[in-house]
């Protein structure tokens, strides 16, 4: 039990519950099933809402803080481990103060066809963009984002990447792009602050 | 039966296949129940999935086009009727070339704590700003698009709405923003391109 009298429950189990909500999402846009079966698919996912309905935080997820001190993130709609929208995506950090993720993007992103949302490419770039300010304990929030589409992004595989140009008080200011096996498709800039310094 | 042999499955079959997948996408964050109940409702969530994936499109839903030459976007990341990341956004477009969108968003929005995610700001705004310059039959892509993060973004209701600027040849230019029920919380600009004219 939590402090807050939460059970604890294996983070193994939320990973593979989100996993398969993710597969779920997928197939909801993909099946050519008859409407019967569309029906009983739709009871039965109904009933794990149900069963998942038991017991409910108020609201939404937020960060809440380890007994260790770690901030979870599982809720965040880019990187949440419990979050179905989320690819998840697994942002790396270089000792240089680059950030990185790779990620293989499906149906579910998609804008033009075939191709990923303008929308999604801004979502991801903001997020690898805004990670090059984050520090412990500190994430940062956007200021501004200006964004250059150069070539439609295919759905599949995908690098999006940033690096630090420069920090001026408690503004940084990253560039980044988002790389297809075939080129480099959108081009980003924008100016981070943290939320202390930040006006929410 | 449609042309290509698939099975017609009635609109609001999908519509309410889909709201329950949103539904569980939701509880899916904010579940408190135990273990056990996590791994049971993640059986159920695949029995579906199993279901659904009897026959399956390849690839993405794409934009196809009805017999009677209805573009549909069922798959799209923000309008999608088929696809649960998409809250979806119903884009009213006013005889003036505004287009607006109602939206209220929950947990699986969420970046800052019980705030938007900025990338999901910028991914509504995209869609709206770019929806300026749709035309029947002729959705357009994005060229740039520069957003300026002037507040947090509460979850919760929120209204987003864009207007042409200019057009100039081939390209729109739109300007938006994001209203919260207290403020004008996001500010975006952008140009937009129809496909033909764009490099895809």
């Amino acid at each position: 039990m939590t402090a807050e009298g939460r059970t604890e429950v294996p983070e193994v189990l939320y990973t593979s519950l989100t996993a398969a909500v993710r597969r779920l999402v997928d197939v909801t846009i993909r099946s050519e099933v008859d409407g019967e079966t569309v029906a009983s698919a739709t009871a039965k996912i109904d009933a794990a809402t149900e069963e998942l309905s038991r017991s409910l935080m108020p609201g939404s997820f937020g960060i809440p803080q380890t007994p260790d001190g770690r901030l979870l993130t599982w809720g965040n709609a880019v990187i949440g481990l419990r979050n179905a929208l989320a690819p998840p995506l697994v942002v790396h950090h270089e000792p240089d103060g680059r950030a990185w993720a790779d990620v293989t993007l499906g149906a579910a992103y998609e804008g033009p066809e075939g191709h990923v949302h303008g929308g999604i490419c801004a979502l991801l770039l903001d997020h690898v963009l805004g990670a090059t300010a984050h520090k412990p304990g500190l994430p940062a929030v956007t200021g501004t984002l200006t964004l250059r589409y150069e070539a439609g992004t295919r759905l599949g595989p995908l690098r999006v990447e940033a690096r630090i140009d420069r920090v001026e008080g408690v503004k940084t200011f990253a560039v980044g792009h988002i790389a297809t096996p075939d080129c480099i498709s959108v081009r980003a800039d924008g100016v981070f602050f943290h939320p202390r310094a930040a006006v929410l």
